[in-house]
């Protein structure tokens, strides 16, 4: 079968003939439909690999190369013994989170920070940028008819923003601050509309992201560079500031931002993966009292609560897709094409198999 | 009357002839008895003035010279018109916070993050390194009977812990660190004694405040010098990680340790004040959903709960006095001792007026 291969920094190779994995007990096999590609990609791409294994992955016992592709819809090709609760010819969307279920993160129900954890598509156990994977059956969540595969693909970016505001506690009247109009800024905006958010800023400095985000339904649209984003949100806020700053730009200018901005006792919520330390004074949070938390990846109740939103309506992420392409286009036209044009771009899609 | 007066960096000045404010409406005079060298006022005399005043405060409208002295307990000489809560004679403590009333901080309950706000004792209105003080009846607890003076004294760094710990959603089965065995840490570690805290385990390099966090009660004392202390609290708490960790140092040490120690979807509160911006790489929390809270003096409540363990016998703090000193003793016996020595003492108490 086709998939995409990845060998390390600059190496990803579509090859013809990678074997297929047999589909044992409990298990299912997916003929992915469409694949996002991911942030996480590109950086694999352009510095891994990070999350990809060099040494046998502790779950999957796989090093490189690994297939890529953890942002994927798919339609059921075979099901495995044991599996009784789905069936061939149905779509889906795969939750790649991969967790050993015995350390204590698993044991608390927190498997999403698993110790030994990882992603389908990035630490082995097949991606969705292929013909065929094969995943737990647990690992697969059913796509109502009403929901277009190429949807489907979102669920997964979509879980990421849904996992963060789970994490916020909002209410309807909060006043929320985004910072960062990238894919997963644009996905919490689209979130908290669908929660029916009082007050939603978003703080962006590219003019096409700004554009994306009012599409998407912030209330306010503000350039950090030419605006004092802090005295701004104040007084949008009506208050001494919003009551949740999610950080979706993970740049040192963003962390103090976040702290600054944040109301007596809010919640700054961490939602970037960070490349390296930065400079950080407690004392923006400590003569305020406010909280940083920090989320990651998701729950299969993200997932589920994603798709619940999609079929009524309230989620309609649809303009999210500003591409689709060939698989065999992946480098070129995904890879590359958001490493040198990311503003154009929220979400580029690999159609697979289609329908 | 005797005040400590200070005037900036390296120059406080026992003074005889400092007028005595006038007990005004809903005003309490108060005789001092025992008044707490906090590591504040050490601030204030190596490196300040940083909560002293320099331009008139918002609140007390004074500048330098300021009386000093917010940790204090003492004697109800005057009541002024409209108090009906408290009488003379009574035995009392002070809540030192200053708060406008009417920013968003206030407003929302939290005076303790109040955006004007000040100490009794730092930022003018008067101190307790006085012969008498005027000070709000509101910021006035009773001291039931049972309760000495001195004791008293230690009921404002008792209630710096009592809010931290507040802050940590802690139950009886939780696993704790506490970072550092200085007044602070000392103080949540009996604080955590008095609610029954399954384990309490310390890190502190000192030998003699290893042996105080003993004799308050921690169950386990660690020196990180001579210890892997990450690996060794993650063994004690048989999981992970603690669930909460206590940062009373406020060091950048002390900060890595704590993201690293604690638990999956743990907490880390920090009770320091920094000096400045440190390194911080956020991925800690991050990769395993952790929380960093940010907690700042107390508010009304926790004084009450302090006095309410102190009167029931569940907080001992009699062993934190490792000294009393005349009030014209403050630079030399009391201000220096501590610079000079701070490890062979927990708190050192001024005896204004004594009993």
């Amino acid at each position: 079968m086709r998939a995409a291969r990845y060998y390390g920094k600059g190496d990803i190779r579509i090859e013809n003939d990678v074997e297929e994995e047999r589909c044992g007990e409990g298990k299912v096999r997916i003929a992915p439909s469409y694949v996002g590609i991911c942030g996480t990609d590109l950086h694999e791409f352009t510095g891994g690999p990070t999350f990809a294994p060099l040494k046998p992955h502790p779950i999957t016992k796989e090093t490189l190369p690994i297939t890529l592709g953890h942002e994927f819809s798919g339609v059921v090709t075979e099901v495995g013994p044991g599996v009784n609760t789905l069936q061939v010819g149905q779509h889906v969307v795969v939750q790649p989170t991969l967790y050993c279920g015995t350390c204590s993160a698993c044991l608390a129900g927190f498997e999403n920070v698993c110790y030994k954890g990882g992603f389908i598509g990035l630490s082995g156990s097949g991606g969705g940028l292929s013909d065929s994977v094969v995943v737990p059956a647990g690992s697969v969540l059913k796509l109502p008819g009403k929901i277009p595969l190429d949807i489907g693909a979102l669920v997964e970016p979509l879980s990421v923003a849904w996992h963060a505001i789970s994490a916020a506690h909002l209410t309807q009247e909060s006043t929320v601050l985004v910072l960062g109009g990238g894919p997963i800024g644009l996905a919490v905006v689209q979130c908290l509309v669908a929660l029916k958010t009082h007050k939603i800023i978003l703080s962006e400095v590219s003019k096409s992201r700004q554009r994306f985000a009012r599409e998407f339904g912030a209330h306010h649209v503000i350039d950090p560079k030419t605006n004092d984003l802090v005295a701004a949100s104040k007084e949008l806020s009506g208050s001494d500031g919003p009551d949740v700053v999610f950080d979706c730009a993970g740049v040192p200018a963003s962390l103090a931002t976040a702290c600054q901005a944040v109301k007596a006792r809010g919640t700054v919520v961490n939602v970037a993966i960070w490349e390296k330390e930065v400079p950080f004074q407690p004392n923006m949070l400590v003569f305020k009292e406010a909280k940083y938390t920090a989320v990651l990846g998701y729950q299969r109740e993200d997932f589920q609560a994603v798709i619940d939103h999609l079929a009524n309506g309230s989620l309609k992420p649809e303009k999210m897709i500003t591409s689709k392409i060939r698989l065999e286009d992946l480098v070129e036209g995904g890879i590359k094409a958001l490493i040198n044009d990311k503003e154009s771009h929220v979400k580029i899609l690999v159609e697979v198999g289609g329908k």
